[in-house]
């Protein structure tokens, strides 16, 4: 199944992605006699073991569906419980394109580099990336697999790393590359308001098989920037969900957005950052496709 | 006043901290006619501009007070909204003694560096900073002075941010040093479980005069490691209010540790970093005394 959130007549809503368009969710648990919820971190925490159980309650039933056309998909999980947990520079080839950060003598990370990016309100499909020119004038693109974890575990065995997942979505990582630089470590140049583009939808695990090997990219106004496989990941999703949990509890609605392949708009000479009214499309197979648009003040 | 999270007889209150003792605060918010809140974060969003309201009010009444050894004093945000905002080398002497990280030629930030501090959940006062040797060889103790917003903000000017505190409380910014150089960026050393020891009390900006001057001192069983006052911080709370919410929104409930000085662990030669059984005290004038002690794993 394919969790949104979306908003109907002004009013938000969390729902199941079909074909046709949304199903409200709280209707379907309220109609298949389980307790409604408040956020899609709630619905997680709570209905984390059971999603196989509401797919097949739902055979049973009749349900109304909202046209797409009646709603506006909003970010998944829009108020994230914690700080995404980051990954950089976890494709070689990325890697290798921006060497401004000396990690090893070969550039390629010896041990996953884990930053966070704060977020004010995560924007949806067809949001507007907003940014001011005089904070800053270097805006990137990076289109990413996120994981959204769907029950707490600390010292987690890669074995066991898939039990651990709720689901995956897409995130563009938005960065202000000259914040990244003044401010030493990368965190408010990754945090800016509106810069945290995320959805359309959360895909539950049991759509996609494990490991994830999933075609990603990104193009800008039309033209392909990033084209990868997910299966390139330096450390790969058991590998982070096993180390990052060394000592650290992974929380239930926790993300982690596992890194960007090569192609970013710094990567290139001259550089391809974004400006005002471009259009950035994430696309990642089996889950979808993200667009925003740009808008500088 | 001085605001608290405390446990009584098994459950978790908020209270007001008396020198006898705490009065619980929703007791008092009843009593005085205002709603009851279910979060210290909630009462900071709702009450934020009515303290003075609330202390006047409470003149008039009587309230129960439990004495101190009846309760344990808990962190006063147990679950922040947000990570933990962080400033790296925000005092002289303590940008001198470590010079891992080049920033300059002079080792001095010209910029503020901001990094996170995810928070599983803040411990307490007299709670134990607890890691596996298997996880961090390299803990090190790092007192702060930590800044709570008390409402939303961006852009804000540097004459105005006082109007953005709601208080201040000590918070000791563990840090496993082996693993912010082996994960490049800082946030996995700053977020092991247990390594966000925050309190006792949030003490509200009414009893502390602006700009914030205060001693600020870290003892490790019964020794002066550090020892300085938050005057010569680098980047003052103004600057730094104003500087971090530059496209990016401060949140009420939002946390900003101002850094620590000279004296970390690390800075010694050779080193003294924690070890099994040591207690950390940190103290800051006007706030008062946050005790930890350590347990390995």
């Amino acid at each position: 199944m394919r969790f949104v959130t979306y908003s109907y007549n002004k009013r938000e809503y969390l729902g199941i992605l079909k074909e046709a368009g949304v199903v409200e969710l709280n209707s379907v648990l309220s109609q298949i006699g389980k307790t409604r919820v408040n956020s899609m971190n709630e619905f997680i925490g709570i209905y984390y073991d059971e999603i196989k159980v509401i797919e097949e309650d739902m055979k049973h039933k009749k349900f109304d569906i909202i046209p797409l056309d009646k709603i506006k998909i909003l970010a998944p999980i829009r108020n994230p419980r914690r700080n995404i947990l980051c990954l950089g520079k976890n494709y070689v080839e990325h890697a290798n394109e921006v060497k401004a950060t000396a990690i090893s003598k070969d550039g390629i990370p010896k041990a996953p580099i884990y930053f966070t990016k704060a977020v004010n309100e995560c924007i949806g499909n067809d949001d507007e990336i907003r940014f001011s020119t005089e904070v800053t004038k270097k805006v990137d693109y990076e289109v990413e697999l996120a994981v959204i974890i769907g029950k707490n575990g600390t010292n987690i065995k890669p074995e066991y790393a898939e039990e651990y997942i709720f689901g995956y979505t897409i995130i563009n990582d938005v960065s202000a590359r000259d914040l990244q630089s003044t401010h030493n470590q990368w965190f408010k140049g990754k945090s800016l308001d509106t810069f945290c583009p995320m959805g359309p939808s959360i895909v539950h695990k049991n759509e996609i098989p494990f490991p994830v090997e999933l075609d990603i990219n990104c193009k800008v106004n039309g033209e392909v920037r990033q084209s990868s496989n997910t299966k390139k990941l330096i450390f790969d999703i058991p590998y982070i969900i096993s180390d990052l949990s060394k000592g650290f509890t992974l929380k239930t609605g926790d993300i982690i957005s596992t890194g960007t392949p090569s192609g970013v708009g710094m990567g290139f000479k001259p550089e391809k950052l974004l400006k005002n009214g471009d259009v950035v499309e994430c696309n990642i197979e089996k889950i979808g496709k993200l667009t925003n648009k740009v808008c500088t003040l």
